[in-house]
């Protein structure tokens, strides 16, 4: 992440991850998941809270499941079932259940399809909310497969190239490859400018918006850096036309295809805004050995990905990296020290507690 | 593509594409290519000058193949061979063949195995260039498919985020998706902020390049309009780290991994510079009836492509297009009008014409 989304030194409170780990499993079963759900679904999170990226771990999503388990908005008991299957291929109706929990099954099965046939593709259609792609695409990367993941629907969020309206939800896509002493390429991107969780972020620590990440309400996109309007757009990444902005928006609609459409939901556009997240999502496998000798793959891509992050960087520059690079740095360096929450999150957690009368000690 | 890259009017011959589909094939044919592949790569080239991608048309890429047949650097009758095989996947031995006749072979294998199983997938290794990436995406279109393809290798023209070196090509992907009455969704992009194609095209007609298109030798972005220089990099797509650059970077880094490296090459950046072009492929085949209906993704499809295309503008724009709506009507106007060539282009053709004792007529 860019400097400006992490958490200002003097609001950071470390938590050991096994500790946060534990007490999001609670709330999860508290909020009517099995326990067997609960402890994956708070995997989920915890993974991405370990590899830096606090804007899809718990600071932001939990309160928001919370709220809507609540709501009963997420079926904590689905029942997941198939509706279409051939040698390769699935659809799964995830039963409006969370997709924390419910696309770790469909992943499974792709890689499943893949160890028999080669690869293996599974869409689910009246899902929720997935957390951070990566964990689903890294899924594949201990079956020597590459994973890929992508999801979408609402809430809108982005404009087209050229539109005024928002059309489009954050539309990410993830992608997964193993490597050998290397660590794995993860590559793991709204096609935004930035983030919606990052917008979050930077509400709570007070990061500007750069010049073209967001548009006005009419869809002109602003081109100086701003605090975050009430009213606005977020732009595709690249952000005007001249800057490409028509890629952003053209891997976001492949999402919207591979995901929403293919299993059966049609796009996002046309979903009701209530609840707040309803989505479809689409997992692959690719079993390396289908090609080639997984131990040359291996090989082949530890000596790429070398390479990349011993280049020689540009002027002002520390270093080069490669996608999934800092992730594994940070996992490391966080296992040890704890993960440092904004302090407003660990209120939170306090308060839900107290509120629930959960068990779990953060410190 | 953008205003500055077409062909002045000043400088436009119109001509039938017909006529040069039959120059075409002809040429290919006198490089040693049988009446078959020169068709079929003669149409690749046709379908993108139709399609007003000229950037990948005979202009830029008919004279460097002839250059690299003459110079013996691809095989005009590649023994085209299968070196590993699943259900649902293949690896392809390219013999050193032009991609344009090549990759169509391996496209057709992976909709078959698509047809069969609901999926497939090939790759193909010593190969070389391949023309517009959206012709090979297109081929699964007919068969109620998705299709995928993407392709790296040399040269090398793009720096990764914050390097100070060349380090991949200009790495594209292209998806295609039917639709019922709407033209089909057909996305094809570089990984750079601008094709290397369209970069020869600025040169021919002088456009300038836009901020954060190229950077200077070092790596460091050129923030300014600027022509072009003499030693310059392109930038992935998204220009500098704020701007999301890391995000081309990182699709780049997958088309790596998924055509050569998992083709078993290796990536692009230890291949040698000679022959100018070296290159891996993959494409993909979904199977739209291995997840849902396809009359019901059809509909779906218009319905999500009918409400981009009619919505609203931004201040200032005319209208909101998707990928391949543009190149759609394109077609239409070319097949009635002609091609409007460069005249630059079309007097090469004349001076092959003579030099090789050809009987084409463009005019």
């Amino acid at each position: 992440m860019l400097e400006r989304f992490l958490v200002p030194e003097k609001d950071r409170v470390f938590v050991h991850p096994e500790r946060m780990l534990a007490a999001t499993t609670e709330i999860f079963e508290k909020c009517g998941q099995s326990p067997d759900d609960a402890a994956l679904s708070a995997e989920v999170l915890l993974t991405s809270d370990l590899r830096g990226c606090e804007s899809h771990g718990v600071s932001n999503q939990l309160r928001v499941y919370v709220q809507m388990y609540g709501d009963q908005q997420i079926n904590p008991t689905p029942n997941v079932r198939v509706t279409r299957e051939t040698d390769v291929t699935a659809n799964l109706d995830g039963d409006t259940g969370l997709g924390l929990h419910v696309l770790p099954k469909a992943m499974e099965m792709a890689i499943e399809k893949a160890e028999k046939h080669g690869m293996g593709a599974v869409t689910v259609h009246n899902s929720r909310h997935i957390g951070m792609l990566a964990y689903h695409s890294m899924m594949a990367l201990k079956h020597d497969m590459i994973g890929i993941t992508t999801s979408a629907g609402n809430p809108l969020s982005m404009v087209p190239t050229h539109a005024s309206e928002k059309l489009f939800a954050t539309n990410p896509w993830a992608w997964a490859a193993p490597a050998g002493d290397e660590a794995p390429f993860v590559f793991d991107v709204a096609t935004t400018q930035v983030a919606g969780n990052k917008l979050r972020l930077a509400e709570r620590i007070g990061a500007p918006m750069d010049s073209a990440w967001i548009s006005d309400p009419d869809g002109a996109p602003i081109m100086k850096q701003t605090q975050l309007p009430v009213d606005y757009h977020i732009l595709p990444f690249g952000g005007t036309r001249e800057q490409g902005s028509h890629k952003g928006y053209g891997f976001a609609a492949m999402a919207e295809i591979m995901a929403p459409i293919l299993s059966g939901m049609g796009a996002g556009m046309f979903m009701p805004t209530v609840p707040r997240t309803i989505m479809g999502h689409y997992v692959q496998a690719v079993k390396i050995d289908g090609f080639i000798d997984p131990e040359q793959f291996k090989d082949d891509m530890d000596r790429f990905l070398k390479r990349l992050r011993t280049s020689k960087p540009a002027p002002g520059e520390n270093r080069v990296v490669y996608a999934g690079l800092p992730e594994a740095e940070e996992v490391k360096i966080r296992q040890q020290n704890g993960i440092p929450y904004h302090r407003e999150v660990v209120e939170w957690f306090e308060s839900i507690k107290a509120e629930q009368g959960l068990e779990f000690e953060l410190v």
